[in-house]
């Protein structure tokens, strides 16, 4: 049997909190040893819950813990990522890699130099069964043509920021889309109208994005921030032979009050939970063979990449995406 | 009770055979008198079954109906409008009104120096239950702020022409979109990426069009014209509030070798026969009325204007869609 | 061309004004010439709007008329359509034939002594494009061994008697699984529970109905008058290779308030409107052709008799249906 | 950090390896530490894949082990699980508690004669996702008065044997069915026609249940042993203001061939391998608590009680369901 592996996590806030509670009751072979959050009593309540202890720097919980799980704020997660490199630690950083495409290439070049990949990075889509299925159905519909993505937020959960709708949220598409084509981006623009009724000034509501790629698909992505009805996100993949679209694998159909149909989640927990699991005993599971799992930090820095341009094009019409060459670490 | 109307039906090949049918055996109010073909052995035979005559020539049937259906091949459609004008004779006219917007431009201008409106353009998804409960299921879900469009042949009927997929088939959407949003276009680009496999060298499918309206709405369509599934349309309005996804109103879910689903036609006829049949009565009706019913001649302009626009806007990004002045006639 | 039929209409309440309405605008080959309502004033404003004239009796109705709407009380159709069969003009007879299996054979033997049939009688469900679709798809999943079929009222229209749940409501149920299934029913059950909080003391609601065919086939009815949520009829047929299940065709899906789904209306017209619609249009075809249309009058005759076996075994398990043979008019 | 679980695994064919391997990989808080089977050769196989070791009796692996989980066959069940509870081990006993109510009956009383819960059972069902949805939603939609089911199997996965068809596989709805309506049965009958084509001579199927409960629903199951298109269960509850029906969960719509839809499993681990996690991690977390998860011994019982009257049901009407009081352990 396996030794069960102590882990560290940065960061106690919605999402860190999570991670470590399914750590702790849902994945097999790992436990939640060590804690730390600037916010020290924050982290103290949950080591308290866990049974796990609080580490007084994040160096320490680094060097304490058999791997690493990084669910800090986005500008913090390539430093972290660089201490965790120079320990050799395994280690699950939470999306974004880093905001700015600089700090996303310290990353990168970092684990390059180590010769080692030890960054999985927290793209928890690629463990969506929704997406994983979308995924293994492709090859029976022919080739793909043109991606249809819906991605609504029931309102924007920190204030509506038009570059950050590209970098924090539509992000996950930026990944998913690479993923889903095993392709790259060659250009995207950003197609915006009048912006709807909860837009604050100066901002843009809904967008839509369309890339192309490298192997001549067209994915087109619609990011609702205030889309105001719930969270949903839909992917529909056209493809020669056929199409396949995702929705959100609800079970249950109600009636009532003169309607049929089911609810949406406020939040994205409500439709993603179980990836993040999947996700965790996925990265669990590598780890204790020396691997790692999902997407790398070479994923992460394309993400942030494209999203970077999607920024900059807003306004632009459409804008080259330039990937530099991958490195053959991540061949 | 009112007397029935004689009607001249122009063309008897598909879609002229199927009006003259729809108009002799569900229609109210109207019986099919004369019928015109280049191919008279064809309009006989249907003469025979439907017991009409057979006119000699355009202009007897147009002077011996009381009103009259173009359904002959596009290029006539607009120099046959104007011998229905001159006449004073109601007439349902097939999309488009004509191919180019030159064209489509005389027969307004002489239904405004007519000064009466006599002539209803084909556009008949706007007597479609399933568009009729989009448009009034609007107010309940807010502003429209994007609006997703699907258009799929399961081939191309013609051969595939990039224009004409423009023309001829998203040329439905054009108009639709309009009637949905009460709105009015302002530019429009096709983005296109490597063809599908069954798209002949030089041509291009699918196609995605984006329009922007006047009211700030986005309107995008994904035209395939070689899908290869099967026919379908479908159109999702995404309102400041929620959104309304029309799909193709089928009864029957069938489970069968370990599938759950529902067929699709392979043709347009299986979408749309009662939009068709709802056309034609509500045409009737308001012949009888002495108005017109559904899109104007001027609603005919408009959508070749945006066709037009759109094939020049291949290959050339976004290009503007001018549309002139509303004549008083139309208002 | 062939000429117009000169329709009259007894009875001119919902379902009579229903049908006038259709006859007069949606229908081709007919007018509205006469109507009779024992409410004379009712019966002159509908006249007015079609331009139709009052008759002064029944039997004045039914001798200027070429055929003959039956849309009076239940109580009064057997008498009526024998006043038809005795003046020889055909007839759609709204459902029931009879409230009695005494009075509805007074009908039959009349037709059958006739030695012609003249009956037609409105289930109209048999022109439902879902019905149809659904009767059409079975050889394509093999032997019908079950079927399941739901029809709820959002609450029972005429206040609640648990008899006129069978003889009323659950009578198309029982039409239309013979005709789905081209068999006779052997026995019946009604299976109930505690009645649903808005049920009237001494009575029963919902029901789950049991029917045994000849065939070997059984057919199960969940009736629920007062099932709230609002209108809605389901079947589903299980074969031996597959199912087939009935919706309610609707065509959109809403996203709003946490919710995704479509409307359910709230009376049944909302659901056969159009079935209303062909049954008229087939009727006024069969006429001129001398035929009739749909359900004859031993089907409406099988249909009392197994409503009011129902009724018979509500409390006193499964009990036989038995069907008289069939005479040689209805082969 | 409470410690880790040794688990034993009695049975290592399909279903017991499916829970070894998901103990060893999936859960938390527990790893797979012994292992026994009657081909000792094939547990051998999953121990070297787990890191487990043999057990040479079953009574051996019981001492050896913290807890145990029973997935013998059937009949050996209600033995092992009084040699746990001789054991005092906290023991999840698979489906059925016992084929025969004498056998299973033992087990309550031991239970109860030690005074201590210690036995779970495996109606894996309470666990699903689409199931735990359909209960939790049920106080939004009013008072339950009818629930359909549907249970379909591809093909009778060990022949079929109509007994077997109520008290191996109908057996999940008599539990499910209780504890979704938090109720006891007090009648059921079984309802046939003529048997699919598929089905042995002398067998029958489908079967129509119908069961009463105290509270007065009504509870039917449709279960069909040879469905043939897929594995497939559903369930509508019919409540007074509301109804609420429970699908598959699928994510993803094909459109393909002419057709719109999803697939469906050939077997059930398809439809329900979360529910298999989820119990597991239940068992494993109410263990560490001192507790039992789920289904009770007294669940076991009941749901063998109610099966077995089902089989005593067919061809004779209606038949009581007689539960014993129930013990205040179970309370």
């Amino acid at each position: 049997m396996s030794q069960v592996l102590q882990i560290g996590v940065i960061g106690t806030g919605n999402i860190g909190t999570a991670h470590a509670r399914s750590l702790s009751h849902e994945v097999s072979g790992a436990e939640v040893a060590w804690l730390f959050d600037a916010d020290a009593s924050r982290a103290a309540d949950l080591a308290a819950e866990l049974g796990a202890q609080l580490a007084p720097t994040v160096e320490d919980l680094v060097v304490s813990s058999d791997a690493v799980v990084i669910a800090s704020p986005d500008a913090m997660h390539a430093e972290q990522a660089l201490l965790c490199l120079a320990a050799h630690r395994p280690t699950l950083c939470e999306k974004p890699l880093a905001p700015t495409v600089e700090e996303a290439t310290t990353v990168v070049d970092a684990e390059v130099d180590l010769g080692r990949r030890l960054i999985s990075l927290g793209f928890m889509r690629r463990f969506d069964p929704g997406y994983m299925a979308l995924k293994s159905g492709i090859p029976a519909v022919g080739r793909p043509l043109v991606v249809h993505n819906v991605h609504r937020n029931t309102a924007a959960p920190y204030g509506l920021e038009t570059a950050l709708t590209l970098t924090n949220s539509a992000i996950h598409e930026f990944d998913i889309n690479r993923w889903l084509l095993d392709d790259e981006y060659t250009s995207v623009q950003v197609i915006t109208g009048e912006p709807g009724p909860r837009t604050p000034d100066g901002e843009l509501d809904p967008l839509l994005v369309v890339l192309t790629t490298r192997g001549g698909a067209l994915v087109e992505i619609e990011v609702f921030m205030n889309a105001w009805y719930g969270y949903e996100v839909r992917c529909e993949v056209v493809a020669s032979d056929g199409t396949l679209d995702m929705g959100d694998g609800s079970y249950i159909t109600r009636r009532a009050s003169r309607q049929i149909g089911h609810d949406v989640p406020e939040l994205w927990l409500g439709r993603f939970e179980d990836a993040y699991r999947r996700q965790l005993q996925a990265w669990v599971d590598a780890t204790h063979l020396g691997k790692t799992s999902g997407a790398t930090a070479w994923d992460g820095l394309v993400a942030t990449i494209s999203a970077n341009a999607a920024v900059a094009a807003i306004g632009n019409g459409a804008v080259r995406i330039d990937i530099p060459d991958r490195p053959a670490l991540y061949a």
